[in-house]
């Protein structure tokens, strides 16, 4: 039986992600459970889809993800079911998934109506239980796609992390501090192809790719720069700061052993310029 | 193979919650496991009471919830194992199933005595992985309930949470902030019924229904007054204060995309008021 | 199958845990997933071992314990599987596996190095997800352990934690306060034996064991002196000090219902001596 993943902002002290459980087990019983995170910022759509288009290459392309950060839960948004060569998607058709639809030569997506793939009652403020585990337990047991409701074809698509590209410049942001203090940006996806990079732009598939000089690029944020972007950690003494490319191709300013977050005091939004 | 749910206050730095699952595992392999929550407030038996209450019914009835906040941990309290028509329950006997056993008809409840169902060793600090966790996986892997020990007629339970219902005025307290600081009170469980709520008061199965206009409702808590019950975030503007019936049918007081909890200075405890 | 366990500290806000997950189900699918921990404090290879040692005597021991705490990560530090008769060890030689390999008659460890048990591209800082967890789910899938590479006969071995042992005197140190502010110390194993305590120094296989006799010890940390080590909790009234032996052997010092972190202000390196 496919794995089914969770993604939401719930957090772990209520029982919002055991009830979630509760109900996928009693419709697939066996169904492998895999929590992506349920540390999201509450509401922050664009962490959770960012988060998502990471994790998702490293599952099995049968594994059914259901991922709820919702604000607009008991409004007009489409629940929505969405198939994609990578894996298949459940959520609130408010962006969560443009990211892997990016990523991926073709979708197809259902909004969730039918009354048989819901709970018996559905409130106003829950559809997690009520709408979304029901409709990713029913597609992991064997329920079509098409069986879920109609077409979509306009899912709701959010503009990608921000990344401009001109002559000797990448800018960009950071987008989150990780566990670590590492400040994860905007700017890639970066590959390592010897001592190069070849920077293939995340979430635009047309852009095409460039190489970029590892060694003499300079990254500037929060008033400090960088020299080099490196390759691991143990490339600088303990303590210091480096430029890295992340474990997902995305440039990261990070301290040996301590926290960049707190050496720089950058949050979410803090510009990142790389001279290349 | 029945799922084993786990509730404790044990978080999730230690090893203590590990430890159980693989007590359990070398027991009953293949067993699956839900995490309901590991991070209630330490020694807080009513919170994980009421947490309890309300995932029970989205699991499978031959669901075995192991729940160890267990203040009394090597002192007399008996170790207690309970089988009701909505699943069967394992941990201390200090309040934790009341209010799950006063929404069931019928119920049978041990002592867990039996040695052949313990660990060899057992500690005075951690009946968690020593008594509760084998019985659990005992019970999962199929021993009958009376094979663990003699019968238990009157374990302890705890009052319900406050609710006081006067003419035109139904009075309780805030429980807790939930992750998304949306204060949950004591006052339900309401449902819809067209534009109208019924209020069933909760785990006291002989009080009866009443229904409850929900626009004419006033709310006062905390030197605020809300206007009207409603049914989702989006009945008011970003930021706004609201109340509404939360999912597990308690009036919850929240804030659209913000949180309550800080806004309005509630804690656990602060007194709320409902004008009917 | 046998269980797979993950201890690491990348918390559980990010991708990194879910990602190791799903690669070991596309390697394993089906096998059962168990977490230690996550929420290691950054780098503390020393808590991780710790916390290891006392887990991995509740698991099965066909289990495959996947520890990644890696400071060392991209630098030459070897990837190491080790088998034990009590588990498999699967994670970065760093020495997160000397405590329990100080507790086994025997091991075989050997270097990861075959490419076809890596995944196809290994990053420079995350190889918890590039070789670590795929050579877990190969374990656990049945690929013997010489096929990973080559022998290791001198893996990383740390010192084990502060306990020296004089004429009625044990000296040694909190190692770190647990979830309910126990401040858990490093004098252990101890055994209760009838009203007296069998102390056999944990990690130190070669020491020999002695008696301490309970109720005359006297315990001093931060300018406190507790006398006595207790059985539990309830030995004392609520919210007061208490010594007494934590549920893998080590002393502990505790608040009834309270924090002992906080009460102390005691920290990770404090002094602590048990006059006996």
């Amino acid at each position: 039986m496919p794995v089914i993943t969770l993604l939401t902002d719930f957090g772990t002290e209520d029982e919002y992600v055991g009830v979630m459980k509760g109900v996928i087990l009693s419709i697939a019983p066996g169904v492998p459970l895999v929590d992506l995170s349920h540390r999201i910022p509450p509401q922050d759509v664009r962490r959770a889809a960012f988060l998502l288009a990471n994790a998702v290459p490293y599952f099995p392309p049968d594994t059914v993800h259901l991922a709820v950060v919702d604000p607009g839960v008991g409004t007009e948004r489409r629940p929505l079911a969405v198939r994609t060569p990578t894996g298949t998607f459940v959520g609130p058709d408010n962006g969560l998934f443009s990211w892997v639809l990016a990523e991926v030569p073709e979708w197809t997506a259902v909004e969730i109506r039918e009354l048989a793939y819901r709970l018996p009652r559905v409130s106003s403020t829950f559809h997690g239980r009520d709408i979304f585990a029901p409709a990713a337990a029913h597609l992991a047991a064997g329920v079509p796609l098409e069986g879920l409701g109609p077409r979509v074809e306009d899912p709701v698509v959010l503009p990608p992390p921000r990344l401009e590209i001109r002559a000797g410049v990448l800018e960009g942001e950071v987008l989150y501090a990780d566990r670590f203090g590492n400040l994860v940006t905007s700017i890639g996806r970066f590959r390592w192809e010897g001592g190069d990079l070849r920077l293939a732009p995340a979430f635009r598939p047309a852009s095409g790719e460039r190489t970029v000089g590892a060694a003499a690029a300079r990254v500037v944020l929060a008033g400090a720069e960088l020299r080099g972007i490196r390759r691991t950690y143990g490339d600088v003494p303990v303590g210091e700061l480096l430029a890295l490319v992340g474990s997902s191709g995305f440039l990261e300013i990070a301290v040996r052993q301590g926290s960049a977050a707190a050496v720089l005091g950058a949050a979410p939004g803090t510009p990142v310029t790389v001279w290349v």
